[in-house]
C-alpha cells in the first residue's frame, strides 16, 4: 500500500534547549521524540554527563542526526541569542507574570513564525527540579501541559514529545502518513450495490422473509441503510454477493 | 501561589488495551503517561512476562492506582466487549479499508461519547510489530500519529501519551493546571502606567530626549505602545518608576 507524505511543511521547526540534562538516556529519548515529529536542533546547557554521550546515542534509537548535531552551550543566553520566540515549559506555575499557554497554542505561534522564517525554541529544565526562576525570565512565554493536577509527573522527553507532537500537527495541518484514500480498493458504485441489495432481496423474499408484507418497506429501508453506512469497497460486495449465494444454495437444501 | 483545577471534565476516559506487551517496563509508562492525563482503565492482553510485574510497578513512577487496576484478558475480543467505540492504533497502513484518524480526531470522538457515558478505548500493539490485523480489524477506526514518515519510530508509551494528551486536551477544553491569573500581582491601572509614563517623558523631556519637537508626537507613541504590550503589574510599575528616578537623580549630577 502506498504511504502519502503529509505536504511538505514549510515552517522552520523550532529549537529544542535542554538546561542542564542529568541523564544521558533522557537527551537520547528527547532526540528522538523530535526527529518523530521533524525537529532536530538540540542545544544542551552543560549536560551533567558530559558529551557526546554514547547513552544519549543509544537511547535515541537512530535519531542520530539529531543527536550528532547537537550543541553544547555553557548558558541559556548563549543558546538562546538567535532565537525570537522562546517558549519555557514548566510544570508548575512560577511568582513571574507571564502569559501561560497550552502546547498547541504554543505551536501556533511557532509555525506562524517559523513560516516568516523567524526561530523559536522550547527550554525544558533538568529532570529533578525543572528550570530556575532567571532562566523561564528569559521566555517569552510559559507553557505547561493541561496534565491531571492530581498526578503531573512528566518527564522531560514525554513533554518534548508533546510539543513536537503540537508542532507538526499544527504544521502539517494534521496530515497523517497514511489515509483510508491510500487502500487500493475501489470504493463500490451505487449500482453494485444497488444490484447486491437486490439480490439479497430476492433471497429473502423468496424465503418469506419480509412479513409481514405491509412492514417490507420499513424494513427493506432499515436494511438498506446498514450496507450505505458501511462505505463498501468493490471487493467488499464481491464477498457479500457469496455470502448471500452461499445462503441461498443451502437455504434452498435445508428446506427440502 | 493557587494552582486552579481545570474545569471538571465529565466525559468518561477511553481505556488502553495493549495487545501482547512485551517489557513491564513500557507497561509502566504507559500507566505513568495515562495517568498524567486522567486516564485509569488499562487492559493487558496476555503480557508476555506476567503479571502483576515488579518492573511495570518501578516504571509507573508512582502511577500505581493505574497498576494495580490493570485486568489481564486472554484475547482482544474479551478486553474490548465492553466497549462501543475502539481505536487501533497503527504507525503503518493496512489493506483495511477503514476510516484513519488523528489523535485529534479521535479524542474528539472519544470525548462525545464519553459525555454520554459511552465508553470507548484504544488498542495499542506489540513493541516490534504492533497489532495483527485482525485485531485491527476489531475497532471502529484506526488511529495514527502525524509523524515525520523519514522516521517514524514511536514506542508504545509515547503513543500512548500522545493520544491521551490529546483526550484530555480536548476533554477539559485546553484547561491548563495554571495561568497567568494565578499570579498575585495586580495588573496595573492604566491610571498608574499613565503617571509612570508622565514621569518617564518629564525626565526624558528635561533632558532634551524630544528633538526634533515635531518628532515628539510618534516618539511619545511608540514609547507608550512599548509600556501598553507589557501587560504590566502594580509592581512592575513600581520597579520601573524606581529605574526613572535612577537614571533622573544620577543624569542631573551628571550634568554638575
Amino acid at each position: 500500500m502506498s504511504e502519502s507524505t503529509p505536504e511538505t511543511n514549510t515552517a522552520i521547526p523550532p529549537v529544542v534547549i535542554l538546561c542542564e540534562p542529568q541523564l544521558g538516556e533522557n537527551i537520547g529519548m528527547v532526540a528522538r521524540a523530535m526527529a518523530n515529529f521533524g525537529l532536530h536542533d538540540l542545544r544542551l546547557i552543560n549536560p551533567r554527563d558530559g558529551w557526546p554521550s554514547e547513552k544519549a546515542r543509544s537511547a535515541s534509537s537512530r535519531a542520530h542526526h539529531v543527536i550528532d548535531a547537537a550543541r553544547v552551550f555553557d548558558s541559556v543566553e548563549e543558546a538562546v541569542a538567535d532565537l525570537k520566540l522562546v517558549f519555557a515549559t514548566t510544570a508548575r506555575s512560577r511568582d513571574i507574570p507571564k502569559p501561560v499557554v497550552g502546547p498547541d497554542e504554543a505551536a501556533n505561534e511557532s509555525v506562524a513564525q517559523g513560516l516568516r522564517d523567524i526561530p523559536s525554541g522550547y527550554m525544558f529544565g533538568r529532570e529533578r527540579w525543572g528550570l530556575n526562576n532567571d532562566e523561564v525570565a528569559l521566555a517569552n512565554k510559559i507553557v505547561t501541559l493541561p496534565v491531571d493536577p492530581t498526578y503531573a509527573s512528566l518527564n522531560i522527553a514525554q513533554a518534548v514529545l508533546v510539543c513536537a507532537y503540537e508542532w507538526r500537527r499544527v504544521a502539517t495541518a494534521g496530515a497523517l502518513p497514511f489515509s483510508l484514500d491510500d487502500y487500493e480498493g475501489e470504493p463500490a458504485t451505487q449500482e453494485s450495490i444497488q444490484r447486491m441489495f437486490d439480490h439479497l432481496e430476492s433471497g429473502l423474499d423468496a424465503r418469506g422473509f419480509f412479513r409481514p408484507v405491509e412492514k417490507k418497506p420499513v424494513t427493506i429501508r432499515r436494511l438498506r441503510n446498514i450496507f450505505q453506512k458501511a462505505d463498501l469497497t468493490d471487493n467488499e460486495v464481491r464477498i457479500l454477493r457469496g455470502v448471500i449465494s452461499c445462503f441461498e444454495k443451502y437455504g434452498v437444501k435445508d428446506q427440502d
